[in-house]
């Protein structure tokens, strides 16, 4: 399957493309077998925050979730990459106050909110950022309840640490295959290597956990559940992952990573998808994950929450309208 | 020329190249002859503001500098894409001051200071950011002080303006060849295209000008050695044009434009560089341009200043160094 075109996504001004991004995907079907491609399938990649539903599968699958009488919301949250916004921070904090524990536990740094009000707020009453304000405070509350669970040191982020050791595991059992190495990601967690095909096997393997009965595929299914039902968590306002998770005609997650990734998972056709942009453009990667959604029937092209993805128009500082966003012809 | 390999610099984090950027660069020399080149020298582009000391030719060419009495550091400024900073932003009001204008009169739009104190000042504050902090606020006082010069209408954007027809004329004349358009800059002035050769044949243009007697070379041999006395008015502190420009080993004058776009004029060597990252990604074009350089042998690889952009490590929220940008093996 090498050799298949890349997907491309150009940036227009005038009469020119004046910028253009291209960048793999791999579509896979219920038996994990690839159905649809762009770009190299072998390509090794890091999935960064695409991969947040497997870093939640311990979680999950271990009782911890259960033990602690995790809710929805929370499960959304641990395969969050968040705006730091007060839904977001304030849900967070309240979690860690279950587990007893305080922002000071938490391992991702801290960041500016991505919440523009809030942003403005804090920097107007001079308070800095929290590590509760870090995009992947959810995925670490989630790891630090596992961790509680088992007993381990407060390092949870060191590779070799029994929450990453049990991540890799599942992340490997999910994507049929070894990890050929890890990157250590923004928020300090390993993050764990795959090729595009391995990445949407994955996430074709959670679309049709559903359907299948062992423990494992029940707690895949749950994180499933919970991000399609809480579409605002997983991300925010503004944000490719929620508005598209809303725009849909059908159940469908969808997630972004760090450096133009998407992943997308279709229960109700038992398919995963898989996205990079070689560059690592978000512009590009929301973009094309809206246009492969729509390609699949997932997404509605006329509706304007979705056009907003799919060839959002460019203003400058003046507000004039200098430019667009769409995919090139042919793609896809 | 066609078919040179491009350039290309990587994202690396862990054991993986994650992201790859790849670009186009063409080096000119004293006959506006190529001397060297990557990816395509006829690629149609939009040199965006690293054409700023063509846009600002006519300012001095028309003897308008000289009849309002310009400084040197005012004609760095018009060539410029500044921070914001108080020092740019001052400037530009006593500029508009010294014209019997305000802010009103410009057209580029208000723009947030880049200028991390400063923008955090004002929204303490609640201070709106004014036209005068658009990073292009330099040169549309140019713009404003030419038109007066020329008697022209307060709208001197519009592509069919007697600023923007001269700034056109005298662009195809230092490029060599017809522009084939133009597109809406992110300040509201068009920015006309040409060729990655057009726009490296420029800028050897303008490397050669001080060795002309001509009335316009002479105007292009003042915005050189304004651009190369007053690096800090051309972008600011953090800036790759600064800092590279103060590290050069001989004198250089060095603009980035928005989409990865960078240009260098080597007067020592009658030369000029056209460089373009195909997606547009500045953290690319700041690399590429300082390797391009090192190779010339105008930047030391082991300058500090140089290695900041040649190959800046990566580091994420929790402050731990994950990662670097470097140049592919191979490139330049």
């Amino acid at each position: 399957m090498s050799n298949a075109p890349e997907l491309m996504v150009e940036i227009h001004r005038g009469p020119l493309a004046e910028s253009a991004h291209t960048g793999h995907a791999v579509i896979c079907d219920d038996s994990g077998q690839i159905v649809q491609a762009w770009g190299d399938p072998g390509k090794v990649i890091l999935p960064r925050s695409s991969a947040k539903m497997i870093q939640a599968l311990p979680l999950v699958a271990s009782g911890a979730a259960q033990a602690f009488g995790l809710k929805t919301e929370q499960l959304a949250l641990a395969c969050a990459s968040h705006q730091g916004a007060p839904l977001h921070v304030d849900a967070v904090n309240a979690w860690l106050a279950e587990l007893g524990m305080s922002d000071d536990d938490l391992r991702c740094g801290p960041e500016v909110s991505r919440d523009k009000a809030l942003k403005l707020q804090m920097i107007r009453e001079g308070k800095c950022p929290c590590q509760a304000h870090n995009n992947c405070s959810g995925k670490h509350a989630g790891f630090l309840t596992f961790n509680k669970h088992l007993g381990g040191g407060a390092e949870y982020c060191a590779p070799d640490h029994p929450v990453q050791r049990e991540v890799r595991e599942l992340f490997e059992t999910v994507s049929g295959m070894e990890s050929p190495g890890f990157g250590i990601d923004g928020c300090s967690a390993p993050n764990f290597a795959t090729t595009m095909e391995g990445m949407a096997r994955a996430m074709a393997w959670y679309a049709n956990a559903h359907t299948r009965p062992d423990t494992l595929s029940k707690a895949a299914a749950q994180l499933v559940e919970a991000m399609i039902a809480f579409p605002e968590h997983v991300a925010g306002q503004g944000r490719a992952c929620t508005h598209l998770m809303r725009a849909a005609k059908e159940p469908v997650a969808i997630k972004t990573g760090a450096e133009g990734y998407f992943v997308a998972i279709l229960p109700e056709r038992g398919m995963g998808l898989a996205l990079k942009i070689t560059d690592g453009a978000t512009r590009a990667a929301d973009c094309a994950v809206a246009a492969l959604l729509v390609q699949l029937g997932v997404l509605d092209e006329a509706d304007p929450e979705v056009q907003r993805f799919l060839c959002p128009p460019i203003h400058n500082r003046a507000g004039i309208e200098v430019g667009r966003i769409a995919t090139a012809p042919g793609f896809p």
